[in-house]
């Protein structure tokens, strides 16, 4: 028989290493999509669709436009380089699909607003930028926790993104791109820090940014440097009413992904991953008691990829909101924007209430 | 497009708790499976079935011989009371399907040999008992350094299976069909001896019990007493060949379900579950540091059920070996009774190498 | 000025490892004691003694019973080898002085009595055994909590004592006169049993046992069976209402010193040293997380035997009770050579509510 | 017999909380050591001081003056109120006496300096300032492995200092003296920070600071303000030659002292008390695993300080370089006081290669 059961007409667009998860994700693991679509222009992938997504019934694209116009076609997840993150979710939405964009919509600010323009030209569509983390168990139940008051005021944010050292000199090249560390490394501990700091309003107000500040160092890729980029930094952003978030990012922790983030409220701490392991098995050797930790941020997240494929899923067939604000996911670039810019200039940059930079006699004036 | 896929037609017998959570992980989280039945004699659930299996073109039956006329089926997974798992079994496997069924085959050593004497004359028909843990990441990997020398020759096995205590009483109405604690908890735990003893040999020789013991008191439920039973229980099995396991298992954990294991080999030792955890998250409160456990073994296995779902499916497409022997299945009923006959008289329990029982004397011959 | 502190004058006998430590403790470790005099018959311990007591002031004897009569002498440390405990122990009472003897007394049970029936016959004197597991924080802190009732009845208790593997053969030779490993190792663990289950009377009736049994193997020392003896033993301990001990030891730990303990009750579990380490250091490397934990007994519980040193000496400075009852110390031993005996002849030890040994029938009679 | 050991006859200045650990330290815990003398102008400091000090020879004074004329003096240990650290010191010095005071020499720069000059023109005489970190076995053993070049070069170090909430309000009129946060708490990170940055020149030379920039929020205490102090403060500081240390201090950590830091290197990572605890219990309730920590600075670094004492003593003993060096700890003020003023400003502070403060501009300047 063949189901019944309402299902989300959905395409994935790009299948590099996070495309085909996506792919595989609305595919096999999310029981209310059925992914009919995918979209890319590479050989190798498509090679890998052909053998992978074909025989499940799902069509091949080389042309994303033709790719929209597939018959029934209802979402996209927009899964491709960030370069073109935004124009293939505008396109989508001017053609009335909802989407699921990967993170982040832009590293450009500018291009943020058109995209957050063109949805808000299309109310009825859904769109959700793609920041895995909200989806996570662990985070979940912090969040959950710091709505119902436990640790009273969220009032510091400490979070880390911390990458495997890859020798391959693959983050180089990939700087050129990818808006900075602080933009593609710490945009999640920014959008942790919005989301957190935004429980006492329940989602409602995001905390407003008053200043921020970064620096950084080239400990092991000099060469990083010719894109105003680093590969360890430490961030601080102060937010107006008394809260501060501070980040740190690095391509060089040894064992793995070590991603972690404390929410210190007035009565009490919440810890996310102090203690990383990839599952639940110790060594007892003669060097010492040993585990391991995830090689990569897919390791530590697959489970909430999944998770948001599904939350993106129901919200469109239930024409509810989208789990995660794409007001939020823009000013999460505009705070890693600022701090990139701070870590290039190596000044601290301020922010009058209403989110425009001045400088700091202006803030001098702000604080009287 | 329908899917070119191959995929296994399974269905489903019994619905109960963890039935559907079987029926959920067939149908919605292996790929390559089909769930196109399920069978139940309960009303709540066919109406659970109603909702939630027959909207995705799932066939309800309440007579199991005529679910295992469904067209086109191959396999089931039996999933109902443990009474009935053998005469399910042996009716599935002489209809020529596949089958995956909950452990125990039987609390009942020979029904569990009319299970393998079917088995053994229909070769062609794969049947696996789930034993779960074999299935989860960490104990997977713990038995891959095994059978990579790394901590030497497993000497020593430490095992526990503890749930949280459920007030309910239920357990004790329970226990009249459980087998008692050593069959229905710990059989998990002999599980694990024979699969880590058995690695020297790559799992190709089952290691020979040699002497049991059990003790156990009933601290919160003297109810069990009636059954034979306790709440709390203690074995020790010693192995030919120098290999001792010993296990304990409890009715009465506070804070959740607290299964662990450890591997002590003569270079080194894996341990599995040492600090439970649910998820990455602890709390710094005035009153310490916390952290919460699963709440039972669903909580704790989850993906173990769904990756032996896919292995079992995986088995039958390729023909290939099933990934739990059906010898050791039952292997582990017999270590289990022995430990419950042996917590009711008092009484060590000796066999000798072939599997027999012995007295005392007989021990002390063989040992000659 | 010279001190107008009273101070207890005592003497150490036997300057071996533990001895030479236990001098100091009470040397420059014990505020209120005084160390006074030290014997020795071993010329590298006259040495050591020389350089490290002597400049303090501390008279060094080579004749035990000389040492007995100097000066104004109020106490001994009996820290010589196990064999000559009872003996020194003895002639210090019958002197009249305070002792504190290393664990056990004896290894034999009748030699513990004689110990017993001498200090009851001097009643004025106090005699403890060096239980040093009762001075650590964590165990005191656990028997607190349980004695405070948060744990509601203590019903199982497991306990380790597993020390890093010494190729030397040392412990080979030492297994001639140790007793063996459950009156050598787990001694202490049973110790700790009698100590939690007699919490409930609050230490004023020890529980009483039911049965013992224990196997073990020799996993890498073969040449212990001379003795015996093993390298692995699992023992089991059931009292009499409804409470059991289970015990592991091992020679072959490879990083170390792990000693741990489960103290189980209706309502809660206490868990001492369940993740060791020998500090708060973590590295991580390339190769993952790793930790280094207690190389030995000492590393793990030096703090626990100075303060041992200092409760003893107040004790008999302000003629209290001794911390750790002789009873208790000599029921340790029973219980130790019992498990000892079941390891060697195969079969489970019955005991009957008085404390002689039953044979199966016996017990089955006294079950009724 | 009066020892003959040769030991140090040291006096305490000051009998408040941490003086009476001092005291207590150097009479009874640091072998080497005489406690000769004590001073104090407080009424109840003067009768603990008779009860505990004085029936073990010590002498006490309520004029330090008087104090400094002990009869063989030879060091004086100052822990009396930051306010008097310096004065104090430079007394003793002049004197002759070797000198241990307790962090910070000062909250103010210039009167560092005048500390440092004195302790020129008196090269015989030692003095230290009492970073108790640099004596806990863990960081100990980080810096061991550190000069071992196990992580490579330390790049980044991330510490913090959070105490446990005092709702007495103390800390807020403490705030008037303490110099501030930064100076206070933190001290002891920027003092880690130099430590372990200077591991690469084998403690030769300290790092240069380029900027510091901190920020701080009063989220329990207001009126903190008053005293330009916050209660969570958060700074980091650039150093030359592409190092970083970023800080955290709080006074509202609900369960307690949590003082922990990571030296990430290019090669590795060591973490101290990641994840804190008391002793090694943890409690199995049915609201889920629960462990305590330590409530104080004193219950973390105990240790500690009785290994500074030992230390402190033996390099004047022995006539060796004490083992933290004055240059250092008047660094960790400079630092500190920066930070402090970044916190008051809300301005980047920037610093030439030879440490002095210049603007923006003249930083961009020094960039070229």
């Amino acid at each position: 028989m063949a189901p019944a059961v309402r299902r989300l007409r959905i395409a994935v667009s790009g299948l590099g290493r996070m495309g085909a998860r996506h792919a595989n994700h609305f595919l096999h693991r999310t029981p209310k999509a059925e992914l009919v679509a995918a979209f890319t222009p590479a050989d190798n992938e498509i090679a890998w669709a052909k053998e992978n997504l074909e025989p499940w019934g799902v069509s091949i694209y080389t042309d994303y436009d033709e790719m929209l116009k597939h018959e029934g076609l209802e979402a996209v997840c927009v899964a491709t380089v960030t370069t073109v993150h935004a124009e293939q979710t505008i396109k989508a939405i001017e053609a009335g699909k909802h989407v699921l964009c990967e993170k982040p919509l832009s590293t450009k600010l500018d291009v943020c607003q058109q995209v957050l323009a063109t949805a808000a030209r299309n109310p009825r569509v859904k769109v959700m930028c793609g920041f895995s983390r909200r989806f996570d168990a662990s985070y979940v139940n912090a969040y959950k926790l710091t709505l119902d008051g436990v640790i009273g005021r969220p009032t510091i944010l400490r979070s880390q993104t911390c990458d495997r050292y890859d020798p391959s000199g693959f983050f180089v090249a990939y700087a050129e791109f990818s808006g900075g560390i602080f933009v593609d490394c710490n945009i999640h501990d920014i959008d942790l820090a919005l989301w957190y700091f935004s429980a006492e309003s329940r989602g409602k107000t995001l905390p407003r940014v008053k200043s921020v500040m970064a620096v950084g160092v080239t400990a092991l890729e000099p060469d990083l440097a010719k894109h105003g980029d680093v590969d360890n930094g430490v961030g601080v952003v102060e937010f107006y009413d008394a809260q501060i978030a501070y980040f740190y990012s690095s391509r060089m922790n040894p064992p793995g992904q070590h991603d972690m983030t404390e929410i210190i409220g007035t009565k009490g701490k919440l810890v996310v991953n102090a203690s990383p392991m990839t599952d639940l098995l110790e060594s007892h050797m003669s060097t010492g008691i040993q585990r391991e930790i995830s090689q990569n941020y897919y390791e530590r997240f697959e489970h909430a990829f999944v998770e948001e494929a599904r939350q993106f899923t129901d919200a469109v067939l239930e024409s509810k909101e989208v789990p995660v604000d794409l007001t939020s996911s823009m000013e999460a670039v505009r705070i890693g924007v600022a701090l990139q810019d701070s870590l290039r200039s190596g000044r601290k940059i301020f922010f009058d209430r209403e989110g425009g930079r001045v400088d700091e006699d202006g803030a001098a004036r702000a604080k009287l």
